[in-house]
């Protein structure tokens, strides 16, 4: 591991390069033996895990409980909702038969053609048609809703070019379905979940975000609003991270989804959708780490600290460990997660190297030598600065450090994003710097004519109608007709 | 609801039936409107979870961690070990397409012809091939070694007849896989996870079983031995509800993963695979429930003890819900799971048939009256008895309530069993016997012939070899011959 780690790229040689190898070398995850699928690697899907206890619980806090529909969506389910299909259910894998059968020559096995489906099946590569169509025999009165359903499941879809959590043609993801009786709460409910996604990347990943609507063109397919948070990677592009759908009543239209409202008139039932992916894990490599290798929020590190104790005799080690199961013990009851490492078959500066490229949050050395002194050294993986700490009272000011640097990595993601968002009136050189990243505010008079030049002229999007800046209106940069406000312009993942 | 549960069939006229209107009419699953698949819903979910959670606390103690492989695996893969695509790869979805195009007569879509695959792609009936095939490039050292897998995911098998939860074309569940260094270390692991699926199965489940070996045609596709554990319904019929398997090298050898020993010398890896899934879902419910619906073991109810308050108007209200609260919160302090239900559109009586239906353990009703006394009414599901119960303290009493249920539903369970596990000698006597239910005890040769003629005669199959009754020689019951030791003989589901 040690030697790999040297061959990392760095980041400003070749930022994409440097991802690639990054999650590889960190043993996050790797390619699949199967077209456009990842193996998600135990370290890697400790990560996820995490983040699928924190999110669980907080959709749990708002009413939000889990269920588990269907993998496989009859054909005819995705042709009901007129949009839907035109955004989504082209690039699917197709189940077509149910049935192998040895081969003539008895070495393998074909498909057996007798096994034919009727009706062809999908693979999810999202389920509100399936779970829609179930919406249907749940939902009888007002009384009935809302509903507020989550699944945490594997989707597929058919991607062309792939990377690693950015875009695989499987992907794990949670997606959550709502129905509701007026458009009022629906509406507030997507926008209530694009929040929570929102707190959870700036509070446990430490990923400042821009929260914002979607242009009509970057919608959900089927969607009547699409929220969004953008975050901003090293290299300046955007990462959308998650997103929430006001679904208004289409898919309770397409599914025949009727209540009898309080006046007991029938009424069509209001849809939301959201979802994170494992795409997270994505923006967590790209906003934090270095040329050492990864560098993990505490909030979500599966090992927050590493003990690594160096003796020259078995004496010194016995004593070591000793030491070190005192340490552990005070750092598990103050809710330290803590690994010590006293492997003897690899050298301390093999461990450093390893645990450096892991991002482990805190090392704690333990020297025989230094605890004579009662000190041990201590490095954070975020500035890379070692300390001699005083021993007695070291796990207290562990638990500090890991607040701190939680705080600190989000400070400096949150300091370079702010340093690359740019107010731009002029086209020309709007043209030219968002070849180097970055955000761009720019006017922009709302109509598909002006995004699709921009996007031709310089492979940019716009992101978002973001909240958090005040608007007023303005002049579009490209036509030069009257715009209501500024958007977010800029390459993206 | 309550007029619904009227309708639940009883036990004693259609087991069979009362199983399958009670998963549904207890909110636990419904059948989905794709071909053998079902819709877990929230209610059944949140049983699950519990599983999962306690489970993989399990798993994690003894040093597994979780991954994820894809979900769909190359045709090829299949027939690289022989037995295991003999046992499994024939009944299997299969993915020949990866795009759909909209129709001549834009109304639908259709599969893209020209968008067939070179290989076809198999949905994971189970993942032993898939994980080999990775792990051949893990593994290079003996100090690469033990690798212990395990990934929480769904999989499918194309049944004919499904049933809900019992079996179904796509299910929930766990498969651990581990690699070794030596034979000895395998075989260990295999029985250490069918030991813990056991005492999860008594401990939490409160469903006592038997553990055993399989006999050869009873194997897993591909393992030298299989571990089960088998529990006995209210039917008499035997479930199996969970398996280990000690796969040798089968696997090692079929996709060429080898180690340098200690010696330096090449080795194949030894394997190991177990798992679990939402077959547990039916086990507990087949086990304690009874005409009047569920019944939930405390330790993976959703909800321990719900709360219904009896009051004549808003003021007696007004003060039922701030005892109600004082009431929950000493109770969640003491790790209680509890629900108020003051839903003024809904009766007592119907909440009360409900919350019985859905097996909820405890019902404390807080009475207007009954308060004056000082008391209230509490009623423990499993026996139906009601009790008044000084409000003082009533806390703490639940909480021993709870651990009484717990154990006392255990204890119903195996006594039942106990009371229908027979030692048989007599073939005649057996055929006319085991067509009412209950585990039998026979000597058996060791032959298939002998398995395969009971098996036709009487639709019962040999369970396993148990592990916990003690084994003497003796004459197989239908041959005649010499027997090594007695096998439990069972119809199963």
């Amino acid at each position: 591991m040690a030697k790999e780690l040297k061959d990392l790229t760095k980041r400003s040689v070749n930022y994409s390069q440097w991802y690639n190898e990054l999650v590889v070398k960190a043993d996050l995850a790797e390619q699949a033996d199967v077209r456009g699928c990842m193996v998600i690697k135990p370290y890697g899907y400790a990560i996820w895990e995490k983040m699928q206890r924190v999110l669980d619980g907080m959709f749990k806090e708002t009413g939000v409980q889990n269920a588990y529909f269907p993998l496989l969506i009859p054909k005819s389910f995705l042709s009901k909702e007129a949009e839907h299909v035109e955004g989504f259910a082209k690039e699917c894998a197709v189940v077509t038969h149910y049935r192998l059968k040895t081969n003539d020559t008895h070495d393998g096995v074909i498909v057996d053609p007798s096994a034919k489906l009727e009706e062809e099946l999908i693979i999810r590569p999202t389920s509100e048609t399936i779970i829609w169509n179930t919406y249907k025999n749940w939902i009888k009165s007002y009384r009935d809703l809302p509903i507020l359903c989550n699944q945490w499941c594997n989707v597929m879809r058919w991607e062309m070019r792939t990377r690693l959590f950015l875009r695989t043609s499987e992907f794990l993801w949670q997606e959550g379905h709502t129905a509701h009786a007026t458009k009022e709460e629906a509406v507030e409910r997507t926008k209530q979940m694009i929040g929570i996604y929102a707190k959870f990347a700036e509070e446990y990943m430490a990923v400042p975000v821009i929260q914002g609507v979607k242009s009509e063109t970057e919608r959900f397919a089927g969607a009547l609003d699409t929220y969004t948070i953008e975050a901003m990677m090293q290299d300046g592009k955007a990462l959308q991270s998650g997103t929430s759908h006001f679904l208004g009543q289409n898919f309770g239209k397409a599914f025949d989804v009727q209540f009898l409202n309080k006046e007991n008139k029938p009424e069509y039932a209001w849809a939301t959708s959201w979802g994170v992916s494992t795409r997270l894990m994505g923006a967590l490599i790209m906003t934090h780490s270095d040329d050492n290798g990864l560098v993990l929020p505490p909030a979500l590190a599966p090992i927050q600290v590493v003990i690594i104790p160096i003796g020259k005799n078995d004496e010194q080690m016995k004593m070591l460990d000793e030491k070190a199961e005192a340490i552990m013990n005070k750092l598990k009851s103050l809710g330290v997660s803590v690994k010590y490492d006293n492997a003897d078959n690899k050298r301390p500066g093999f461990k450093f190297a390893d645990y450096e490229l892991k991002g482990v949050p805190v090392r704690l050395v333990l020297g025989a030598r230094d605890l004579e002194q009662g000190v041990v050294e201590i490095m954070r993986r975020d500035t890379l600065e070692k300390e001699n700490v005083s021993v007695e009272g070291v796990e207290e000011y562990i638990k500090n450090l890991l607040d701190d640097i939680q705080k600190n990595i989000y400070k400096k993601a949150l300091d370079f994003r702010d340093a690359h968002i740019y107010e731009c009136d002029n086209y020309e050189e709007f043209k030219e710097r968002v070849k180097d990243g970055g955000f761009f505010l720019c006017h922009w008079d709302g109509t598909e004519e002006t995004e699709a030049k921009i996007k031709e002229d310089t492979q940019s999007t716009i992101r978002c109608v973001p909240f958090m800046y005040e608007q007023t209106p303005g002049v579009d940069m490209v036509s030069g007709k009257p715009s209501k406000c500024r958007v977010l312009i800029a390459r993206s993942y």
